[in-house]
């Protein structure tokens, strides 16, 4: 167990009763037994807990038998993933993950991986498709006097898990100040056929508590720590991402000269990662003002455009900047205090929500296909990269979906613009606007044979451009005309990469 | 112009302004020039206008040169689509159809076809993405004082066509009874970033007008008329659709078994078509009570558990029933009044809405893949068949989506469960239920390769289970394991069926 001196953990955990459960990790770890069903917090390597699951793995490696099924909000640390993992203690694990070990076992088919809409894995759980969550392990602030745990980094499905756990276990993290209490904005839903209105009509809208429900009956163990979370390093955006940034910026543009959009555009999601990052900072050079965010992960970039000003208000439900930016977030925690709101992800992704505030949605493709459908998940149709995590969540009822990839990929070798992707999570109906390096293409209002001219044209590489017109004008010849394609060719492109190294 | 007596006229036209609109259906299709885009009201062929769009395509017939883009709620009957389409008068068409005509020249690329998700249309209208309406067609029971319009059978897109229209003309149909009146709900959005929430919390629950809102000044012409809707027959259920049905209440079963459903079940959604009839006839004969829908249409079989007590209220878009029990339904619209809404699609179809009840959506696909991807649009990958219409927004934000065909096509020869289907509507990762008339896969918690085999052992046509296997199988030695696939076989089925007449 940390040390933290009594005089800070009163303020932590605010009565006997939560003193009287302060246990250590080994201790805690306890808890979990072979065949368990596991929820932890943490969302995009953030609020994660960290010292209960390194001792759980410890188990592991000491030869013990335990598998469990491993849920959680989206990605987490390789204290979690990585560690368990490689103790070969996962069994199922579901519905997002980034990390590059436990992608490995997944690929292998050592690993049952659910890949699910992030929206979708709380009404799973909630609704009694899923397990019953045996242990909840919870990243907090602090422990109220009633047992309810105030969260620190991300909520992501906490609450829920919470409230569907036999047994939560806290971890509380001296890391992350106390000045982040009142960022949460814990709202769940209960079941249909008893639904409210969720009554968020503006990004910065509160409806709910700043901690979540536990209560002392339901709390095993709290374990004090100190571990930070191993957040994302993001690259410096390179050339390619400056000139999909600008292209998305041209898109808006023309938005704003159409009258489709004002100076504060709508809502902004953004997806995570280098890519995402470089788009919005994009933004703070621009002309637009008072930008709102309705997103699930907030990166450095985002922290900047509230910082100067730029943007007013964030809602989300993880804060994940690269390491050193969010050593000075939480710092500067109080300034944000106002301006960010944490909340539950089956409400920062909710699809009520996000269609009312008309969000303009920015997620990456692993690919996209002259007719607009979007691969975002499996490279070459079979191999899971990451998941879906909340990019349908958000592009399916955005006022505007925007997907961006940069048009080549290996070196030049794949060509992300294909004849037909080898894996569709976003198909043609809700795929709005594609960008890369070399363009946008704007597809709403397009048939199938007027947006593969304008994806061709507008977003492929030079490279590929001829043999993907080639494709297009042999498929019109030979089959029904509303969305040509020559089935036996269709994925010989994949084929060919996999066969040869390169799609060229 | 029809004659109505000026009795029966004067409780449909309520103003001296009013009648001095009356034109003939020829005056009025004047309107109507080279170039514009007409928006009509209609939906499942229900509530669409007749005489306007006869008296246009006759002036196609005669020589003029006239090519409109032509925008509906949904499929609307053959005065417009084979009409028009004979006629050479479509260039653009949208946001979905069913008629066999339209279907041939799309296919064969001569109109430009926009298969959009039902709810989006509205907005891509409303945000300026699509083309302004020059021309209106409605179809209304009456106009009254102030000029505002009171639907007939179906609503559809027609308030917002009516808002974004220069013109506006109504076909009052004296066929249809006025009786009707007060049936519709009537409330559509504003634009974000100033929408409040949908206060429908129930199926029940009205929200809006009566009538939907016009004023004279838009109104370019009043044609009377007394022609019939052209409503689609409803085939018997056969044995196919009897064991579907079947298939999908034994998951009904399980669900009340396992407390994740009540005996009401939860708002259902029924697509169209005779294999959706007979699902619900299905449950005339169960043990549910107090059902509720939240759909788009009503056909035949939700209109008799509406009369058998069976069902309390259905919320829709349309009213579609067969012939026959479309002339027993007009007679008996006073009994239906307080048990049918009728909302704008764009509510009907809300995900707000959806996500809030808790849906049970029950769509038909045209094949699903053994990873449960469904294509509900293209037949073998190329040829429209009738368009996505609103089973994406239904299924994709449900509490649970099902999705039904019978396990084979064209007498066996083409199996609707294939390895990789030719185009995805529904992806993996909202497909929650796969029936054929073989049994039921329940699909939610799944990994792809649970569900592969669940789809296969409990979906697949017996006479193509071993060479699904086989090709999951060899697939599972060749390719990455989360997905497998071999992609250079994966649409060789299809392949072969277009070769050879038959996928065995």
């Amino acid at each position: 167990m940390m040390n933290g001196s009594n005089t800070e953990l009163k303020d932590r955990l605010r009565s006997d009763r939560a003193f009287s459960l302060l246990r250590s990790a080994e201790e805690a770890a306890q808890f979990i037994q072979d065949g368990m069903t596991v929820g932890v917090s943490g969302f995009t390597p953030s609020g994660y807990p960290k010292a209960v699951p390194l001792a759980l793995a410890e188990r592991g490696r000491c030869g013990e038998t335990i598998k469990i099924d491993l849920y959680s909000g989206a990605s987490v640390g390789p204290e979690i993933d990585t560690e368990l993992t490689e103790a070969g203690m996962i069994k199922k694990r579901l519905p997002y993950h980034t990390n590059s070990v436990i992608r490995d076992k997944i690929n292998r088919g050592e690993i049952d991986y659910v890949d699910l809409h992030l929206s979708q894995s709380t009404q799973y759980l909630n609704y009694g498709v899923l397990n019953k969550i045996d242990v909840a392990i919870v990243e907090g602030l602090a422990v109220t006097g009633e047992g309810h745990i105030v969260p620190t980094t991300s909520i992501g499905n906490s609450p829920s898990f919470i409230k569907n756990a036999d047994k939560v276990i806290v971890e509380i993290n001296l890391d992350k100040p106390l000045s982040l209490e009142g960022m949460a904005d814990i709202f769940i839903l209960d079941n249909p056929p008893c639904r409210k209105p969720i009554n968020i009509c503006s990004p910065g809208d509160r409806i709910g508590k700043p901690y979540m429900e536990c209560g002392f009956d339901k709390i095993a163990a709290i374990v004090v720590t100190d571990m930070k979370d191993q957040t994302r390093f993001l690259s410096k955006p390179d050339e390619i991402s400056k000139k999909i940034s600008d292209n998305i910026i041209k898109f808006f543009e023309k938005e704003v000269e159409y009258g489709r959009l004002g100076k504060s555009l709508l809502p902004l999601q953004s997806g995570v990662g280098s890519v995402a990052n470089a788009v919005l900072y994009g933004l703070c050079d621009s002309q637009y003002e008072d930008l709102t965010f309705y997103t699930e992960v907030v990166q450095d970039s985002m922290l900047d455009l509230l910082r100067s000003g730029k943007a007013a208000v964030a809602s989300t439900t993880a804060l994940s900047p690269s390491p050193d930016a969010l050593e000075r977030f939480l710092d500067e925690a109080e300034f944000f205090k106002d301006k960010i709101i944490l909340r539950p992800q089956e409400i920062s992704n909710n699809p009520e929500v996000i269609r009312r505030l008309g969000v303009i949605a920015m997620n990456t493709a692993i690919e996209a296909d002259i007719y607009g459908n979007v691969n975002s998940t499996h490279v070459m149709g079979s191999k899971m990269m990451n998941g879906i995590g909340g990019s349908g969540d958000f592009s399916r009822s955005a006022a505007i979906s925007i997907f961006s990839t940069p048009s080549t990929a290996k070196g030049g070798k794949i060509s992300s613009i294909v004849p037909m992707v080898s894996h569709v999570d976003h198909t043609e109906h809700e795929v709005m606007v594609l960008v890369t390096e070399q363009g946008y293409a704007d597809l709403r209002g397009l048939s199938p044979k007027e947006k593969a001219v304008k994806i061709i044209e507008n977003c492929a590489h030079p490279d590929f451009k001829e043999q993907l017109m080639s494709y297009f004008e042999r498929a019109c010849r030979v089959s029904a005309l509303h969305t040509p394609h020559i089935l036996n060719e269709a994925l010989s492109w994949h084929s060919k990469y996999i066969d040869t190294g390169s799609m060229l």
